[in-house]
């Protein structure tokens, strides 16, 4: 108890900035970099506007000591849990003791939440932001003919996405053969309705064609692929957020394809935190 | 790379209500329980005052969990350390690396920041933070003549400190008399010209009498020692914040003698955390 005293701290009257105190939640994304995620700034706005006591952080931690830091963080009780960006996907995949089954699916992790006796649950949420940002722009993939470039992790969800909303058809391509054709096994293994298939697809007849790589983001990257051999009412749609406006999607727009850029995945992604994290029932009490 | 592009998020215009980003340097307290600490209203509003970026947190993690959340704290990249409050200083003590020379002498760690090689140094502050907080109330401690209630983790650092400040004399008395005794013998094995002795001492003569025990932080608590049986002349001070005036400092106050309330200390450790952590070296960067 004397120890306490010694350390508690008298609050002072101008203590309004950052209105963090001992009851606030802590909630943030690991990656390596870290210095380049905008989750904190889009979450912690989030957070002001809708009342709730939590701060979203950034944790700086290598590949090698992330095991060891996802332990640590299992016993921190006031977490809410953590998001993981690069290199951290896989590892987290394996790391977490429970799964969704979306998460399975995909192979990924990019959401973890403690659980009941400290287990840690497991599921990604990119592929679903993708289809809310469709939506949202009028554009329902239900029954849709999918071309996807680019099966990495990004690509992986979007793809197990795209089935579980409906579509009639995806092709998948890869710079790595092996690693496109691996993607369309597991959609096989679903044994859903969606017929998928890898490699490059007739260029006529496509509903939605989706760039699910890193080309575009760097000024002198070559197109993904060439929106000007496809139909012309086919959307043309980007992961890519920096820039806005890739190469992909001004020549798309040039020759009058409708096109979609990658942010309104993001800005969907909000929504998909809050769920799985359940912060919306963090709301502040009244003072 | 196609995995990063789907995890960053896109901030909105009314992105500015705490102003963390992938950049800000993280710190925090550690305790169970946590929702009581003020360090970090007061360390965020001192962060926000001089431009640094960096955000104060609380961390919630049991005396069993605070090994392994050391362990994971260890390789937070981002991390500039953090403090601990009860029941996590003994642990604390014996997890870190590294040890300062007066953490040692304490035989208590407070505050744990990396160094080199990701290991970790300890220290102890509570002690000079009562020092510096007597000081700038113009109560110099040199040369004093002193009588400590309370040789727990507080009482103990106080100890340290006070002794280092060139104080002549200390008695120490404690309800476990062992435990005053231990901290007598740990004075004793410095080597300096102070002169300790356990138990009660004779009640005139005396510059300072200071309450290290939790005795007044409830209403219906006996004090600690009695006021009124030292000199009016002697400065009777207190490590409770709450309340600000304890039954103690009233009764010395109302017959006369100078009192010294808990904030001061308190008051005062926010310097020494900022020295400890480097904290004035963070200062946010131009935009």
């Amino acid at each position: 108890m004397s120890t306490e005293s010694a350390q508690s701290i008298t609050p002072q009257p101008d203590d309004t900035a950052r209105p963090i105190s001992g009851q606030t939640v802590l909630i943030g994304t690991v990656g390596d970099p870290i210095t380049q995620i905008r989750a904190p700034e889009l979450m912690n706005a989030w957070f002001a506007k809708n009342g709730i006591d939590a701060v979203w952080l950034p944790f700086h931690a290598t590949a090698e000591s992330f095991p060891t830091l996802v332990n640590g963080f299992r016993h921190i009780r006031n977490l809410a849990g953590f998001t993981v960006t690069v290199p951290h996907k896989p590892a987290a995949y394996r790391l977490v003791d429970r799964l969704t089954e979306r998460a399975r699916r995909v192979g990924a992790v990019n959401v973890v939440r403690p659980v009941e006796n400290d287990l840690l649950l497991g599921d990604i949420v990119d592929g679903e932001g993708f289809i809310r940002g469709l939506r949202a722009r009028g554009h329902d993939p239900h029954g849709a003919n999918v071309w996807l470039v680019g099966a990495g992790g990004a690509g992986a969800a979007i793809a197990m996405a795209l089935v579980d909303a409906g579509i009639a058809r995806i092709a998948i391509s890869d710079i790595d053969a092996k690693r496109a054709a691996e993607l369309v096994s597991r959609i096989d293994a679903i044994g859903g309705p969606v017929k998928a298939a890898a490699g490059a697809p007739p260029t006529r007849g496509l509903d939605i064609a989706i760039n699910a790589t890193p080309l575009g983001m760097k000024p002198d990257d070559p197109l993904p692929f060439d929106p000007t051999s496809l139909d012309r009412r086919t959307l043309v749609a980007e992961v890519i957020m920096k820039p806005p406006r890739t190469a992909l999607l001004e020549a798309a727009a040039e020759r009058g394809s409708p096109t979609h850029e990658g942010r309104h995945m993001l800005d969907q992604q909000v929504q998909a935190y809050v769920d799985f994290f359940g912060l919306a029932k963090l709301a502040r009490p009244a003072a």
